[in-house]
């Protein structure tokens, strides 16, 4: 593991790694914010996931959870959202698809299912990684994300309830089998056979049957990706009828910027603390 | 004036905006954070200015002042740190001088006083443009900076005492007129008349008469530029000298990045408050 950066925040240190990952055959870089409480013991564990054209950076300069996580004691885990590099197929000029657009699954298409891995990732290597390399106790777990990210969270936390005690989102894609703006890219990652992608949506896998103890989604109402990407209503129509408590706060004013992510972020982490720490 | 980009942010606005400025003869873009108190009322303004190859956009996305604002009441405004254009005269390869390098001074050498007019700029100009265009309260002020940003800060706070009822700054460059960093830069922007530097230089200004009510500064002491550029301990020299109440906190492990700007941003905006408040 190479380090790219480390400095102290809030007590704490904000550090930037680099590892090669055999899940994406690719490098991959991922920042970490270790809080103060680890110089004693291993602390919780709360993954962020970030949405399209983002990697690492942008939550850990712009979402604004260092001092929140340091009072809390939460790790904070930002991976990057795609592998990158010369040898791996993108669409340079398409933003939905490619690098900054992994959607948090492993593609089954050629040419892109040797690189495009996001799920094996973020799922299977990355904590084993982490487990080793980092004061993490894997025993407290909470996922969280926003946009692309926030569909990677609660899809990932519904394939693995025993994982995470805790699951939010600010501004899920909920549908992304059927979404604008997402639906090709599935196509790409995943072939025309629509059935796989009931696996990496949602909604979806909510109405096959998966289960998650409770979803917190903050969404602005001045979102400009509302109706044609996100649409929580969606989501709350699939959670009633699978019973699964779902707080969706509705955000006066907000729009899908890390201005309203960073707004409520001590609000999220607060409520995994307090789920993680039960 | 045109908007740039405005965000609903902790229950205020974060908007970046443009405008002509006669000082430099270029456009200017500028953010400000307008916290909610400012609906029914006008605001205090903190004026933070930023350090070498900073624009508007850094403090903005990194230094993590918006819930600490939008709970004392602040408006914040976040300047240039120097004119931009293709007409301006500029040394691409060089990061402490040109673009990203006004040091917060009125140039008098051709052909950079043409443009480089960021004191005027700060002081006279962007000030009566916030009158005019901004719920600020301008009977009440205070201003803070980073590195070349607190250079800033505290010149003219030293040149306006009774304009600023507070005064602070991160990792300030408190002798411009010597260090390395800055020397060079100087010279080209005020000539080889080195009585001219005393006017932009903050220790200078003390030892030259220049009265502030206090100072708080916060100081890395991982700081990589510490012994080269910064060099807080002349400023307690000059301080305990003429009898300005300094408090200089030397920050265990932190270095000079927005990581240790962002870590102490709600203690200066709490300070400031404290006093814009009286």
């Amino acid at each position: 593991m190479e380090t790219l950066s480390s400095a102290k925040a809030h007590g704490g240190i904000q550090g930037v790694y680099r590892h090669y990952s055999r899940s994406t055959d690719t490098p991959m870089t991922f920042a970490v914010f270790v809080p103060p409480q680890a110089a004693t013991a291993k602390v919780p564990v709360v993954w962020f996931l970030s949405g399209l054209t983002c990697t690492h950076q942008n939550a850990m300069d712009k979402a604004e959870y260092r001092r929140a996580a340091a009072e809390l004691g939460l790790m904070i885990v930002l991976p990057d959202t795609s592998p990158r590099g010369p040898h791996v197929p993108d669409e340079t000029d398409n933003w939905q698809f490619g690098s900054g657009a992994g959607f948090y699954l492993d593609a089954t298409e050629a040419p892109y299912d040797a690189n495009y891995r996001m799920y094996s990732y973020i799922t299977d290597e990355l904590p084993s990684y982490l487990a080793v390399n980092f004061p993490a106790d894997l025993s407290r777990q909470a996922i969280m994300g926003h946009s692309m990210g926030g569909h990677g969270a609660l899809t990932i936390a519904l394939k693995h309830p025993e994982r995470f005690r805790s699951a939010s989102a600010f501004a899920p894609i909920v549908q992304p089998s059927t979404a604008d703006w997402s639906r090709p890219a599935l196509a790409k990652y995943l072939g025309h056979n629509t059935m796989a992608y009931r696996d990496y949506d949602t909604t979806l896998l909510i109405e096959d049957g998966k289960r998650f103890s409770e979803f917190l989604v903050d969404q602005g109402d001045k979102d400009e990706y509302l109706e044609t990407g996100l649409r929580p209503w969606l989501l709350k129509e699939a959670c009633d009828k699978a019973g699964i408590p779902l707080t969706l706060n509705m955000r006066e004013g907000y729009d899908h910027s890390y201005a309203f992510v960073s707004t409520f972020m001590a609000d999220h982490l607060a409520w995994h603390a307090e789920r993680l720490k039960r």
